[in-house]
């Protein structure tokens, strides 16, 4: 078995409430939502993702005879328990904001309707995959944004916190605009576009820059990025150009270290004095959206940009405050209160209005059953156990994230926090539900 | 195929440097180093983890007949190239200080020597896994000082990056000394004991807080933490003191929110009075070491914490300057020179000095062959591409970490910036080595 799909793959008190729901027979309907509390410092919007990897883990949802087998050997559960898990299925509905839907704190973006050892169970790997891509995809759109329409590729692999999270790194940056990914197995798994150059350690193996060179671009003829850093820059560029003014095409050049802005302007110079226009100058090393928004506004002859760390692992809010909560059990509307994390009770859904322009003008959160103006953004993905419909394929995905982005009103497109926050209102009917549901649990 | 244990969870260039090398046969043996450039702000030393996983990924390293079909379908490379990858095993040497060994920055905590093609391979999953969970240990260690000798209990999956991750969580920090993990599957995967309580959809399930309290304690009978915050603490704690005053046994409480300082001094009051000393208290919410040392050292009647996102995601340093660097090929040390980012080169050993106390007294960071006064911490784990011995076992390894944490000398224990950082010197032999180097590859 692999260890992303085993049902063990959560937290222990997924399984100790679910003993006790079934011992007490409380099999009702529950409502859960999956939402984000509160924006990370400097973020103006996040972007929805992983609902796709969310709802195949849901499908696929059983549990081994190995591992009923530990189950019952655990010693934590009653006898007989394993027997109830073994016969588990989700069996209920999930409404969801499309992948690539911009929203905000406090909007649920997925919601779970079933019977309540079910709804329960999914918690922590529902969260464990939408928090991980959410967190990405909303990283990566401020690169994109950044960017202005230059090149982005992914560079997370080697330190994004274990495999899984590379992969899931990959596929949410290319949902959120980039052009692809050095990670080479999400070419087969997600079909993105799998880009890559050399190391310094293949210059280094050479006796000399040149050589490593000249045997790099007749292996890929054509299409042979050059790292030219390893030692000198601009000696690098120059052996680069040299090269491919003896005949040897080159796709061009990638600098990874040292002042970003200065060294491409000096290596552009050297291309295209060599007669190189058409070589590229790809730009890596320690990069995240600041720089890349500064090297783009100071004009550097850069084509590309490679973000690794900072992308996979989202360095500056490295989380988002992501929570799935029961909001309706048994036909009444649940709440909790604890203090700095109350929640808002119901089934609810976000309206979104738009301005004639067809920027976001802004957002109500409302109960369900009580619409307001704008269009809802959660839709049912999810009947009865089974998917709604055929998967949304990635590209269509990306496209979608693309029109969100382009939707955003000018402020929050800012890498800082945005002078006026983007306006949410809770619906005047779901604070008197809060109030309700108050009084009848004190 | 588990997309964990895939060769292509890798970066393209690896397998792009594969090509050039095989097609120019250079296949002379390479040594590389994992090191860790430079430690995180706030970070007085860090705990090596992830070895066992790491040589785990290289005995397995083969390619799938369909990871093949993929490579030659995928139009990136020469034709032929997937027999070559067909037949690639790993049989070369590693080296490695073993696993809860502290250590600090410019330090090779692991070496690979072999062929050039495979050990090229190796470094993109090599760091992914040895990377994640050094972060983690060492993050966990610094929370095992704060609680000095309170338990410590991982509650990081749901917002860990990915499945993996929270996996690797549980065992990395289960290594530096945390009691257990939350994480269900790391039980049968790891050996480590889970534990579980309940959530506040436990309580608002039910109709009353009471109500759930004692339907949780009838079904895990001296074994339930009641959670007692989801609606008032202190009115939570009399109920819990209540259920066990009418014979109804319970492990404990748990608080996750408010003033943990206070709340836990009332509910042990709480608990006191109503004749159950023994009863513990748990504490979670936002916890990470700087919390857990204020509490501790406040003298909070706190048992336990439970620490989940600042842990799994080592919030407050996400990454580590974690690289794996080329040192030698073919007989002649070789070395990176770019802007921050130059290496040592050759092959290296960390000999290690202690005072009379057993506390660490001082590095050198040598040539093998130079040896200098103190311990070697790296030894021999791989040859030929075999294990070196059984593997270690984790129970094993987190006995020796937790002899590494008591070798720290004091100033390196606190969770600020030490005085005095750690004395690691560059051994003469290696200056006049890297010397050398630039000479030759000026």
């Amino acid at each position: 078995m692999s260890p992303l799909s085993s049902p063990l793959l959560t937290d222990l008190y997924q399984l100790t409430m679910l003993q006790a729901y079934v011992a007490a027979g409380m099999r009702g309907t529950a409502v859960f939502e999956l939402f984000v509390r509160k924006l990370p410092p400097h973020r103006n919007f996040l972007m929805a993702a992983g609902l796709d990897q969310a709802l195949g883990f849901v499908e696929g949802l059983r549990f081994s005879a190995e591992e009923l087998e530990w189950v019952d050997a655990s010693g934590l559960f009653r006898s007989g328990f394993a027997a109830t898990l073994g016969g588990l299925r989700f069996t209920g509905d999930i409404h969801a904001m499309p992948e690539g839907t911009v929203f905000f704190a406090n909007e649920p973006i997925l919601r779970v309707t079933a019977p309540l050892p079910e709804a329960q169970l999914l918690e922590t790997r529902l969260l464990n995959l939408v928090h991980y891509e959410t967190l990405i995809a909303s990283k990566a759109s401020r690169a994109v944004l950044a960017a202005r329409g230059k090149g982005l590729v992914d560079f997370g692999l080697r330190r994004a916190h274990g495999g899984e999270a590379g992969l899931l790194a990959a596929r949410a940056s290319y949902l959120a605009g980039f052009a692809g990914t050095a990670t080479t197995l999400a070419g087969p798994m997600f079909g993105i576009p799998v880009v890559g150059t050399m190391a310094h350690s293949f210059v280094q193996a050479h006796e000399t820059e040149a050589e490593a060179f000249a045997h790099f671009a007749r292996v890929f003829p054509k299409n042979a990025v050059l790292l030219i850093d390893t030692y000198d820059t601009v000696a690098g560029a120059r052996k680069a150009a040299a090269l491919a003014a003896q005949g040897c095409a080159i796709r061009g050049v990638r600098l990874d270290s040292g002042d970003l802005a200065t060294l491409s302007r000096q290596v552009r110079r050297i291309l295209d004095d060599a007669g190189l226009p058409d070589a590229i100058v790809f730009a890596s090393g320690n990069l995240d959206e600041y720089r890349v928004a500064d090297l783009v506004a100071g004009g550097a002859p850069i084509d590309a940009f490679g973000i690794g760390t900072s992308l996979a692992t989202s360095s500056d809010a490295p989380y988002l405050d992501c929570v799935y909560k029961l909001q309706e059990y048994d036909g009444r509307a649940r709440r909790k209160r604890s203090s700095g994390k109350a929640t808002w009770p119901g089934r609810k859904q976000v309206f979104r209005r738009y301005a004639s322009d067809g920027t976001l003008a802004g957002d109500v959160v409302s109960l369900e059953t009580d619409a307001q103006p704008g269009a809802p953004l959660l839709a049912p993905v999810m009947r009865g156990g089974r998917r709604v419909g055929a998967p949304v394929a990635l590209a269509a995905a990306r496209g979608y994230a693309q029109s969100e982005l382009a939707r955003l009103p000018t402020g929050l497109r800012a890498l800082s926090d945005a002078a006026e926050p983007y306006p949410v209102e809770i619906a005047p009917s779901l604070q008197a539900l809060a109030a309700d549901v108050d009084r009848a649990t004190s």
